[in-house]
């Protein structure tokens, strides 16, 4: 491979600016996508998913160019994918490194799964807390039912 | 940048064997994900979207690795994406690379518009003539109503 074409494959794969998301469970990279919002942004984006990993069976990786997440959004990484490895890249260089951690409680991002809920019927923010951080267990601050990462919808 | 890391960026970026489709209109790749199934398959898969083109304002490119595709496939691909490339890799070498066209019919990939058409209410394949392939247009063979690009739902 020439010099020129190592060049245009690294153009393609480092970002000089922007955040990576690493270490996500492949099975829930189209999912980070799509609670993040990263189908509708201008933003330049590189995917990667099914790859090999050492911690992980089969890995994803996100790499978004100039753009940094908000602590909500995190959460929400948190939630869909526990294992992923948050990156703030500046000028090529790895500036904030952490594994995402699902909080103590979750604000807003998430609905409450009973349809009769407050949170569902009158404009109020859902809040829960987390009784179970491995097997994601959220319980309702409102109604006290508890919603799985198995019926978990984003708002 | 070190060697070993450019190779790191390398093994992320190029594919030995498998098929890209280059020059998608940015607005586009993930609608093509989705009509193939890429979110749901076992395959390494390298996403890029909003990237600089010469020929396009915006655009993206997919690149699916021991994967190729198959004519209804690449059908589907022309419809979303009619300025897409299709190139075949084996062995990190090209070996086969076209522009996708729109075909002058087309065969059981697209829903009739018409929700009293024969073909949404029997159990009968959808069968297009594709009037215009610029602003895709397509004439349903059954019931004669127009399917245009913005309400085309893939079966």
């Amino acid at each position: 491979m020439s010099k020129q074409e190592i060049r245009k494959e690294l153009k393609v794969s480092a970002i000089e600016n922007g955040t990576v998301i690493d270490h996500i469970p492949a099975q829930s990279v189209f999912q980070v996508i799509s609670i993040l919002g990263l189908d509708h942004i201008p933003n330049q984006i590189m995917i990667g998913t099914n790859l090999e990993s050492r911690k992980l069976k089969k890995k994803g990786i996100i790499k978004v160019s100039n753009k940094y997440f908000e602590s909500e959004e995190i959460n929400k990484i948190a939630l869909v994918a526990p294992t992923a490895t948050l990156i703030v890249i500046k000028d090529y260089t790895v500036v904030y490194k952490a594994k995402v951690e699902v909080p103590d409680s979750i604000n807003k991002i998430v609905k409450c799964i009973n349809p009769n809920c407050i949170t569902n019927n009158e404009d109020i923010p859902t809040l829960f807390s987390v009784i179970n951080k491995e097997d994601l267990l959220l319980n309702c601050h409102y109604c006290e039912k508890t919603t799985k990462k198995s019926n978990m919808r984003f708002i």
